[in-house]
């Protein structure tokens, strides 16, 4: 004979649930084919239907005048008599209340929990458990749990809920949860790192080149275009004009984005997106950065174009004769127009603009 | 007088340092400006100097006998002789052996650490401090730690350490510690997510769009062009064929990118790419999908332009009349090539092949 400590969890209002501890006597039938009834659910280790009863818990209860009359009972043990011999809950059942999580709703019916200040789990998991039943009741959908670095304690807690993690950055784990029965619909997480690549071009038919200090074209003597990754947030016509005052010094204006690549598992499982931008130089004297270079100077465009490397290397090859061919200008990228969409946030839509006009 | 009990780490071959035990006596000054001996630098709690010693602790151990005489020695209390008057550490140090961790070394110096096996944090924690002094040793820089979700319970014993997050996938968290007292320049995490929308034109001249069921165009009545995102490893040209395909069962072929927006603060913290392209349709018969849409049809591309709503949002506008233009034959896009690039990874690289030709 096994007992299991569990419980069910009844609405009183918005604010409370009441949680009813109970032992549940479970008689073990050896089955090869049935589950343990202390074993968990593949990917939902604890939320399970057997502690916390979803919809259908909550019908049983109705049926109960010994629940209903625990209502405004607080932490007094109930009575001992078994609810339902079919059930065989037992004597130890005892009622208490529990406070429901401050929580926001989302656009998409789902729930945004902000963790902010230090909580015990001891506290937080029965909240959390509670508030979940009141929800699943109102049909939401995915439960999001953004907990900073700081209350990591409480990390290993909700993913025994059955919580997973959605995403994370350096101070915060952002945790998720789906209600329903239904497939998983949650959005996913970011998919992609953005890189720019800078072609300055001056008034000499002169490109601005680096020669880099590290990773792959560390030793390898190659001239190549200024380059840099795009930071959150970031616009790429900024981000281009950053990285060529970070890596040179001279001072420049976007133009067009020229051509892109996007390429795949480039950082760990995520993929690439990298912009081939070109840029005005409004100064000509460079102050190279020394961390990341080796050396750096204006090169004949013919010169640059022509290196053995850029002649081996098929996309290298694409990319210095679509700079070529803008610098006789009879090339049409993309020119960044910014656009007030409908949320107000400032963006840019990105277009042939010399066909568009 | 304050007793603090700390740890100095030996190495003693590639597989295995001494930890030696000590209690160090530290008279406390009260000072304005100092801090306490016991606080710990913000955003790196626990892996300090004061507790594991970078390499001029190292330097320190050579000048004991001492020490040296304990490398053979495992888990046998110490000489209770003090090491130093000067550094006041006294009585209770004690050797002991522990195993270093398995590792990959990266291309930037760095360290990979792919948990896979379950193992508990008093095994594993001194096992990564004496790592860490080895590789520190080594002048290793970025620590990383892939840890699946069924081993979260090491996540707080590891931010413990000092480690910080850097993203996270449902099924596991990848921890970082940046070694050298540089500062820390460990790559950022994906920063964006990626979108298409597909511009599909038949031979009457007529734009394949839907009625959407949810999200911010529910009950707006407007038509609009079939989108969805981008999947993690996905090319733009697959991605829009297969969501043409989902939503409407429409078979495709793709043509150009025509243009691109960029925007900020998307989802969470995210930016967006969204890429327009337009495709061929291949098959006439519409199969909407149910899930996500009201209506899907074909119209023609003056009334799917006309529309007030597009009239009416900047954004929209432009892309509309982007189609409307490329519709008339006199708008260059950018196509798809595939690339080979030195990594013989397949990629695309998008450009105006018009001009480029």
């Amino acid at each position: 004979m096994l007992y299991i400590n569990s419980n069910i969890w009844l609405n009183i209002n918005d604010k409370q649930m009441i949680r009813i501890r109970y032992r549940k006597l479970v008689v073990l039938l050896p089955s090869k084919n049935s589950p343990s009834p202390v074993s968990l659910p593949p990917n939902r280790p604890r939320l399970s239907t057997t502690q916390l009863p979803p919809s259908s818990c909550h019908g049983f209860s109705k049926g109960s005048s010994h629940f209903k009359a625990s209502f405004s009972t607080r932490k007094i043990p109930a009575s001992t008599s078994s609810l339902s011999m079919k059930e065989q809950i037992e004597a130890e059942s005892r009622v208490e209340h529990v406070g429901l999580l401050n929580a926001v709703e989302d656009l998409y019916e789902g729930i945004v929990i902000e963790m902010k200040e230090p909580v015990d789990s001891t506290e937080f998991i029965p909240s959390l458990r509670a508030s979940i039943v009141k929800w699943r009741q109102q049909g939401k959908k995915g439960v999001w749990i953004k907990l900073p670095i700081g209350l990591v304690s409480l990390v290993e807690p909700i993913v025994q809920e059955g919580f997973r993690y959605h995403h994370a950055e350096p101070d915060y784990l952002m945790l998720v949860y789906w209600i329903p029965d239904t497939p998983d619909t949650l959005p996913e997480n970011a998919s992609h790192r953005v890189g720019v690549g800078a072609f300055v071009l001056n008034s000499n038919g002169e490109v601005l080149v680096v020669k880099e200090n590290s990773g792959g074209f560390k030793g390898t003597g190659v001239w190549k275009l200024p380059t840099g990754v795009v930071n959150e947030g970031e616009d790429i016509p900024s981000a281009s004009i950053r990285e060529v005052m970070e890596e040179t010094g001279i001072d420049t204006e976007f133009m067009e984005v020229l051509a892109f690549r996007q390429s795949h598992r480039s950082f760990f499982s995520k993929s690439d997106l990298f912009f081939i931008c070109m840029l005005r130089p409004r100064s000509f004297d460079i102050q190279k950065q020394d961390l990341e270079l080796e050396a750096a100077q204006w090169m004949p465009i013919e010169d640059y174009v022509n290196q053995p490397y850029n002649k081996e290397h098929q996309l290298f090859k694409y990319v210095a004769e679509i700079c070529k061919t803008k610098a006789k200008m009879d090339y049409s990228g993309f020119s960044a127009m910014p656009v007030a969409p409908d949320s107000g946030k400032e963006t840019y839509l990105y277009f042939n603009n010399r066909d568009f006009n």
